[in-house]
């Protein structure tokens, strides 16, 4: 059983390394389908779903099925949000033959011996990235878009912490870490898939 | 123009994979030969040479050539020291071709973009690299190898400070970050060869 989770900073291009790494190796692809199953799951609208996953305990107001609700401060509803997203990686990771992106997998999977990527880049490369891609970075100076992206991976670490011993971005809590900064992604995908291969040989019993 | 730079923590086996990575691609490898050059031109012992590489700047007796000398305090060899390992890295990294393990220089050569690797390890593991491989190490309990393991990484953390604007052991410092924690070394150097020949071929021109 061979899982691959993939964390990022936002604009390092982590998501495309991980849906070619996903192709090459013939794997199951996940990111914003975890999302669509939590808010199956719990459901909550999948804006907020998105929004506690990746920012953390949210007071803002929700939708519940299709009626608007401010919810109450004492009611948590994104710790159900995080019990659903625990149990919905773990089926995704008993599955195996796949790549998780995001969502701290690495820590929910441990147990299953995931291969753990962070993919990181210079602020200047991330910029680069992200003008290419999105179309909103377009009306944003790059001073917002820094600020932007910035935010985004202060909120990864916090959430990651809410429900993990491993530290968002910290090397300990991988087994490789790409700079993209200077690299082609598409490049690099054959020798990465050897590499994790050679790493899943360490392992054969999973 | 090729240069790969190995930044490891104590025990990671980054010096073993260095070499084995020189031995892959037919390249120079340089490690302690370093010091002997700088003990050469500096006119310096070479246990004292590679305290200060090691340690930073440092104020215990030095030999000069064949004499013992008590250095007064207002004298910094330390400094010439690092001046002649600048000047031989550089040299070195002109030749090109090579693997250089330590010393700063990811930093020191960074106009002619080495790929730059740093290796590390959980604690279990480098606790038992070590056990495995030096000889000291059978006489000190786990808690004094632990201690000799983290106050060798806090001295090139601080000797790197003294002369790069690389922090060592940050990601930003790295194109790449290998933890060999679960991993034969030796099953991953042809993948890992390959990851880096397309690094260099988006520097063509070097």
């Amino acid at each position: 059983m061979k899982i691959i989770t993939v964390s990022r900073e936002f604009g390092s291009g982590g998501r495309e390394l991980g849906k070619r790494l996903a192709d090459a190796f013939g794997f199951s692809y996940y990111d914003k389908e975890i999302i669509t199953e939590i808010a199956k799951k719990t459901e909550l609208d999948e804006n907020y779903v998105s929004s506690v996953v990746e920012n953390g305990v949210s007071a803002f107001p929700v939708h519940i099925g299709q009626t608007f609700a401010y919810i109450p401060y004492t009611y948590q509803p994104s710790v159900d949000v995080l019990v659903a997203q625990q149990k919905i990686i773990t089926e995704i990771g008993k599955k195996g033959n796949c790549v998780i992106i995001g969502r701290s997998a690495n820590s929910i999977l441990d147990k299953f011996s995931p291969f753990n990527i962070f993919v990181y880049a210079s602020e200047k490369s991330k910029l680069a990235r992200c003008r290419q891609n999105a179309r909103e970075s377009e009306i944003l100076s790059d001073k917002e878009l820094i600020r932007k992206m910035r935010g985004i991976d202060r909120n990864r670490l916090r959430t990651s912490a809410l429900i993990s011993e491993r530290k968002w971005g910290d090397k300990a809590s991988y087994d490789l870490m790409i700079n993209t900064s200077d690299v082609e992604i598409k490049s690099i995908i054959q020798p990465l898939k050897e590499y994790i291969e050679k790493y899943f040989e360490n392992f054969p019993e999973k």
